[in-house]
């Protein structure tokens, strides 16, 4: 990073992960895992802006670190700041994270009078976020064994819906959590989201999950993840219950279609809009458009670069040490829905299969 | 609002509740909870591109709709159709979100040539804040139930607490999302924040809870809220168990007297700095700092305005109507923390209590 900002002529780069404005990167940098600023300095210094001084002092690794209320908890005064304590010389570049708001962009601007000030795709920003993308062997390591614990979730949830203990959405989505936290993780990656077959028409059922029956006959839907050392699983599961008709058959036999063929292609090389255009293929044969993307990738952040649409100008290329979810999906007002979801680590020869989530029938 | 947008003469607005840009205005505009984009017109015409258009058929409120995959999902594409489905004519205002960064509005700049493209504070989306900040009787209705739950949440948490019952923090934050979707809410409002002795030092415990013991001597700390119809509580209770130090006696008492102090001076009317500024004189005098505000306004979003700092630029005069967040709290990394949190209704002639958290003694 240090080297990227010397190439670049940036002396000063803010990273901000407050509110509204989640950014990841700095948890990555500095193993600091909530609000707080960094400011990171060419001649490779990091001073650490946390919100909670008493948990950055347990958990971050910089060279310096203020607490935020020192600078009245604002973003500006912080920066104006970083830049006195730091000594960059006037006239240097400042960058400031490219999701800044066009009216903190004005206001930072004014603040930094004598600095020039960067916000812009392809930055510092973009750079950590690229870098994030290839997960090196400690991240896979750690993918293994968040796979394993979500894939341990995965066949005790098999054997409750056989035992039908698992009666409505609520218990689904607080078993997993309970199982998930016993097995020491951070917990769900994100909120469950449990919808039994009158609900699982919607992509992302609302409220996530309730007290409808989880036991009826039909189609439900199950997605969930936990977060392990700060990285993330997201897998989908369907549960196909009682005899199903015809029509749900035939989603169900559309979705392991895509997801084969999706699965298929995953391979170091593979432009990423090839897969999604493969398997929008697959669906517009039997009549069905996935109203979302195929995937993304995973990492410190559930959803992440690679994206997975089949956009002209999505440039993706797989690559090695890349960790993708694909999640292929239909649904139907009157049918329900079906969604198998899994995630998978790039190799030069193709994809290690990290979590068995799969279409359960009972 | 529509009233509103002729006297500025503003012609079409755009509201965006997306991934990492989430507005709860479009929910309190339509009913619709998720991610979409909605467009106003000032000749009274409404059109919402939800990303779950079967969800929105169900939920949403509005003269029309159309799936954002018709717009490959693209905030700009559905912007530039939206302007010319709705017939705005040429050299119009379109607003859009304070929060655009600053590259999306060069985006949009560009895909509306033709068009005023106004981002601002002050504008559309701050006056819909401003009208959520005020809750009419409806929306009290809401919340005076939400309390209710709330409040039954937290008695039975105190019998729980006697009995030893909730042995881990995740016992106790599975205790109450359990029963809060059992009384039909949904489901918790953030991740509940469950910090026995060890962690209670933290302001916002991370991660939010664990297999940590819950029910050992000192002081623990448990955050949590519900969303009942959208509308969010907002408690934090201390548990101080066993005999405390003097030290951290002193602590609790402090809390008391800040919290008896600010709810004291809850009044229609009231600067929310001076009320900040009260709480931290007390603090102060007790040599402490809070590391955070005194509080915040509650409804869809869990943090809304007005805001409870003591910042001089804190403009905010407290408003029959508001529905505020009280929560002074101090920390040590030695003894632990304590915060005591609860919600109000402003009125006329003080605060009307809305949840009954405390400090448990156990």
């Amino acid at each position: 990073m240090y080297n990227w900002m010397a190439r670049e002529g940036i002396a000063m780069v803010m990273f901000e992960d407050t509110e509204g404005r989640r950014d990841a990167s700095i948890r990555w940098l500095t193993g600091h895992p909530m609000d707080a600023l960094l400011f990171l300095t060419v001649d490779r210094r990091s001073l650490l802006v946390p919100w909670d001084i008493h948990l950055a002092k347990l958990l971050a690794h910089v060279d310096a670190m203020l607490p935020y209320a020192d600078f009245d908890r604002r973003s500006t005064k912080a920066l104006r700041s970083a830049a006195k304590l730091c000594n960059i010389p006037l006239n240097s570049r400042i960058e400031i994270p490219p999701v800044t708001s066009y009216l903190s962009f004005l206001d930072y601007v004014e603040i930094l009078d004598g600095y020039e000030v960067i916000c812009r795709n392809g930055g510092v920003h973009d750079e950590a976020a690229s870098c994030r993308v290839i997960k090196d062997e400690y991240e896979l390591e750690i993918y293994r064994k968040a796979a394993k614990i979500t894939n341990h979730i995965i066949d005790s949830l098999e054997k409750e819906f056989h035992k039908k203990s698992l009666k409505t959405e609520t218990d689904a989505a607080l078993f997993i959590e309970a199982e998930s936290r016993k097995l020491g993780t951070e917990g769900s990656s994100f909120e469950t989201l449990a919808a039994g077959p009158k609900r699982s028409f919607s992509i992302h059922a609302f409220p996530g999950f309730t007290n409808e029956s989880f036991v009826e006959d039909g189609l439900s839907i199950l997605d969930f993840g936990i977060r392990y050392f700060g990285y993330a699983t997201d897998v989908t599961l369907t549960i196909a219950r009682g005899t199903l008709s015809k029509d749900q058959e035939k989603m169900i036999g559309l979705v392991e279609k895509a997801y084969e063929k999706g699965k298929s292609m995953l391979k170091d090389g593979t432009a990423a809009k090839d897969i999604a255009k493969a398997v929008d293929t697959i669906f517009a044969r039997g009549k069905y458009t996935m109203p979302h993307s195929l995937g993304h990738g995973v990492g410190l952040d559930v959803h992440e670069a690679p994206s997975f649409r089949g956009r002209e100008d999505n440039d993706w290329i797989l690559q090695k040490g890349m960790v993708l979810a694909l999640e292929p999906g239909i649904y139907n007002p009157l049918l329900g829905g079906c969604r198998l979801e899994n995630d998978f680590i790039i190799t030069e020869k193709g994809a290690e299969v990290l979590t068995k989530s799969r279409i359960i029938r009972v």
